[in-house]
Formats: structure tokens, C-alpha cells, sequence
């Protein structure tokens, strides 16, 4: 049993994914269709060839609100089919969007501006944020970076709690799967055409210098698995390494029979508080000193696949 | 220049890879050959098949030294050839030992116990390391799991700051490519012979329930990038997915000639502060937002390989 790192083995009590499965059917919140982005991309280099799925859950509004209407509008226009993964740097990002820099983009995309990479706490705590730390008894606080964690449909959010009440702000952060927007130096803010999803530690010292728009619900393996670049930043060197993207699709804008669905636990619940004070508290048989803590990005909120027709 | 995330352009103060690299000769310290493992996997799945070598810097004495000393035994036995990678599990591990759980382990090892995951930290402090938060005047603490972060010979270490002095500990942290020890349900602590790197979001809940023994300090990509096994907790379903492991050997074991050379930026130096402060507030012109912070996992102990001949 030596190999049995984790063992499957029944448990004294219910882990974090246990209780997350547990939870009523009512505090599974099922993702729109309009906020699934669905990426086929195919290596070549596999034997035989394959095609793997990625899907991205999109940011909900009013968070980045500029990005996600772009994003939205190039895959209706099926803008990125045919671009590729060009850029894969080790314990950092994977990233894609056109290699040569040059395809232009659809007519009446938004212009962005950094400062939307935050915005009024007030105005997200009106649209159902609630700033806190929640099943958190502990002395020390929740997070390194920001005075606030606290999650709003489905993503962690950082916020503001010893500013003046009116300066205060609140933004989404980087996890291992956030997907977010590369851009050129400031003031761009990018338009959504060059995505990335983090494939290592949660570098959140990107939070608040780039929009972040999403993360990655399925499929992740597919991006963190690939090769990484030998270029600098971890590009890819020879054109014939790059990874192909065969098309980026909106659920809402494919054939309904071929639409996936997911769903989302609620931060809200009942099972939310217990799901996170598992994961602060790792418990026998395997964990012999829980930790009694846990950042933002170990505390990642569940989602699962539901089938179709199973609704 | 979409495409630049990170652009290559000149920067007004230098970087924290800069920073590490103007050092003095002297705060670059130079890593005992009996303190690299140098492991040589072969991709038998790429096109042509490959070997790939990944080096890890061995923990320092007197940290988890059983465990240290188990495994210089089981490398100078040769006793990881012919094994496999088993395991990998996304943002999680890349687990490699014996698939048969069945190899006679050779004889000599260390009996190890899960009381020396962590260690008095008065112990520690006597051999040079010195917990603190360099450089750090904000006003949240560097870390959510741990009262204090530290350096040691080149590791991250946590201990307790506000236990009674002679209660203290202090223990090596789980930060991205840390190399840890497998192990079954307590009270067993793992003989060093399963091992483990981290390919995620730092696993921070791991310490002080298993033992940290050392660090990927090259090659990381070659396990980072491996396929994720199917099988429950990651492991490969197949015996034909395993990833073979052709060699492990101590630098101190291998032919003088053929021995690889690094050295770690030591956190004693002039460069360090400057390094970490870089590190916690990255500049100008990409950034425009520092983040006037850093989870120990991203202050990564710089490394660099010295070319043979060039001591």
C-alpha cells in the first residue's frame, strides 16, 4: 500500500468533494449556456492525432463586463478557429490567439480600459458579493494579497476592507485555471482575442494588471499537459509546434443537442461553509495536523458535467 | 504586439530574475554533489522517444535527515531503475516508485516517524535559518497556513511565532515542484522510496503531514507536462502509460565528468532583500499595479546549473 499516497479508503468523516456532491440539488447552480465557452484543440503530435475539449466558464456580470461582451462577440464570429496555443511557460500560463498577430478582429468589439480591472465593492456587494471569510474562525486572515476574500457566482473575488468606504473595490483573482486576457503594455487592456489560463502556483500578483474572465471547468488536463515552449516566456520556437484550435464556440451558439452543461456549487448554501471548513481542515485517516487554513486558490469552488437529458 | 503578455522591452528597474542574476559571486552557493538527485525518465510515447533529465536539490541537514539519508541509500542502490512514474494528477503530483509495491527495499534504511516532519525550531535557528518576513513592511502577514516564513540553505521554511519558545517548530513548506515523501496511513511516515513532485497551486495543507524532502530545480517541465492518468487520484490505468524511470543517481555517485553543477541564491546576501522586495512589487511596464505582497510559493530560491569547467 505503499503507493496509496491518498487512500481510498471509507472515511470518518466526508471530505471536501464529498460534501460538495452531498449538497441539495437546489445549491448546484446550473451555468448558462451564454457563459460556456467551449474550446476544441487537437494535437498532432499525439499517435493517433486527437481532439480535446476545453470549457471555460465566463466571468458573470457585472465583473469585466467589457472583455466578456468582446469575447462573446469573437466566438460568434468564430474568430479564433483556425488560431492556436502559441504559448506554454512552465508553472505559469498556456495561451492562445493569433500567432501572426495580424487577423483582424470582427467589427464592434469594446474598447477596454484597465480601469476595469477592479471595480465599486458597493456595486458587486449590490449584485450579491459578500465580502468575508467565511467558516473562518482563525487568528491569522485568509489571504496574503487583499483584505477580503470572498466568492460571487462561482469565483473567488478579493476586496477592499480598510479603505474609505466609497474608495473601496473589489476583483476577481488568479487561480491555477483562471483564464485571463494578455495585452500589450498599459494603457492596453487587451480585447479578449489573446486569452491564457494559468497552469501553475496562482500568480496574483497579476490580479488587478489583467482582466480576468473565466476558468477552466473541464478539461484543463488538455492545457496543462501540453509542451511547454522553448522560446522566450515559454513560446513556442517552430510554427509546426503550436497547437492548433479547431474552433471556440459559445454553448448558446451551438446545436442544443450538442451543448455541454455544468453547474456550480453555491457559495450560499448549506453546504458551502462545510465544504470549505473541509478544506481548511483536511481530516483523518490521511491528515494528521489540519491546517486550519486555506488561501482563496485551495479553496476552489466544485462544479460538475450534467449529462444531458439528466435535467 | 497582442501577443507580448509579458513583453521583452527594457525595464526601468530590473526584474526579480535580474536581481538574482547581478548577485555577487559569492551569495550564489554553490550545491553539494551529495545534495542532487539527478533522475533520467524516457518518453517512449513521443515521436522519437526521449530522455529527459530532472534534478532535485536534496533537503538540507538537519531537516528530514532519516528520510535524506534513505534516500541516498536507495540512489546508491540503484534501486529507482526499472521503476516507473505511476501517478499524475492534475495540480496535484507526479508520483513515481515502484508500480509493484512488491521491490525489496535494500537493506539499512532509516526507520522514519511522522514526529520528524517538523523539528524544535530553536534546532533550526542553531543551524542558520532565520524566520522573519525579509523585507516585508506591510500589514498583513506573509502567509495564511504558518506564524512565520523563512529561508533555509535554499528552502522555504514556516514556523510557529507565537507558541511558547520551547514548544516553536518549524517545518519545510509544499511550494510548486517540492519533492515529498508517499506515504500509507499514519503512523506510517513513508521510507523516502515513493516520491512525489508538486505540479500545482501549492498543496500548503500537505505540510507537516508528510515529509518535504526536496525541490525540482531542473527538468520540472518533464513532469509537469506528462499525461494525467485516469485512474482514481491520477494514477495511470495501464501499465503501459507509466512513465519509465531509466536512473536515479547521487551527483556524488556519478563520474566525476558527467556530475551536473548548481548553485542557489543565498538568502543571507545583499541581492535577497532586494530580490524578495522585487518579487512582492513588480514593476514598471507591465505592471502597473504592485501587489505589495508574495505567498512564500512565489518567491521561488533562485537556482542556476554552472557549466563544468566554469568553477
Amino acid at each position: 500500500m505503499l503507493i496509496s499516497f491518498l487512500a481510498a479508503l471509507p472515511l470518518a468523516v466526508p471530505s471536501p468533494g464529498q460534501i460538495a456532491q452531498a449538497a441539495p440539488a437546489a445549491e448546484w447552480v446550473r451555468i448558462a449556456d451564454g457563459d460556456l465557452l467551449v474550446m476544441w484543440i487537437e494535437r498532432k503530435d499525439a499517435q493517433p492525432p486527437t481532439r480535446e475539449r476545453v470549457v471555460v466558464q465566463l466571468m458573470p456580470t457585472p465583473v469585466v463586463s467589457d472583455w466578456i461582451a468582446n469575447i462573446r462577440r469573437l466566438a460568434n464570429a468564430h474568430w479564433w478557429d483556425g488560431t492556436s496555443v502559441n504559448r506554454v511557460q512552465d508553472n505559469y500560463v498556456a495561451q492562445w490567439g493569433d500567432a501572426t498577430e495580424k487577423k483582424p478582429l470582427p467589427p464592434g468589439l469594446t474598447p477596454t480600459s484597465e480601469r476595469q480591472y477592479d471595480m465599486a465593492l458597493t456595486a458587486l456587494i449590490a449584485a450579491g458579493y459578500q465580502p468575508g471569510k467565511p467558516g473562518d474562525s482563525q487568528a491569522r486572515p485568509s489571504d496574503v494579497y487583499a483584505d477580503q476574500i470572498g466568492w460571487f457566482r462561482g469565483f473567488p473575488i478579493a476586496s477592499d476592507g480598510k479603505r474609505a468606504p466609497q474608495d473601496r473595490r473589489a476583483w476577481p483573482v488568479h487561480c491555477y485555471g483562471s483564464v485571463g486576457v494578455g495585452r500589450n503594455l498599459s494603457p492596453d487592456a487587451g480585447s479578449g482575442a489573446e486569452l491564457y489560463a494559468v497552469i501553475g502556483h496562482a500568480p496574483r500578483h497579476l490580479d488587478r494588471n489583467i482582466a480576468v474572465v473565466g476558468r477552466v471547468i473541464d478539461g484543463m488536463d488538455h492545457l496543462s499537459s501540453l509542451p511547454r515552449g522553448t522560446g522566450d516566456l515559454g513560446f513556442y520556437e517552430k510554427p509546426s509546434e503550436r497547437i492548433q484550435i479547431v474552433s471556440v464556440r459559445l454553448a448558446s451558439d451551438m446545436p442544443v443537442a450538442d451543448r455541454p452543461h455544468f453547474a456550480y456549487l453555491s457559495s450560499g448554501g448549506t453546504a458551502w461553509p462545510r465544504y470549505v471548513a473541509a478544506r481548511r481542515n483536511r481530516e483523518l485517516p490521511f491528515f494528521t495536523r489540519p491546517a486550519g487554513a486555506a488561501d482563496v486558490c485551495n479553496i476552489p469552488v466544485p462544479t460538475k458535467e450534467i449529462p444531458s437529458g439528466a435535467e
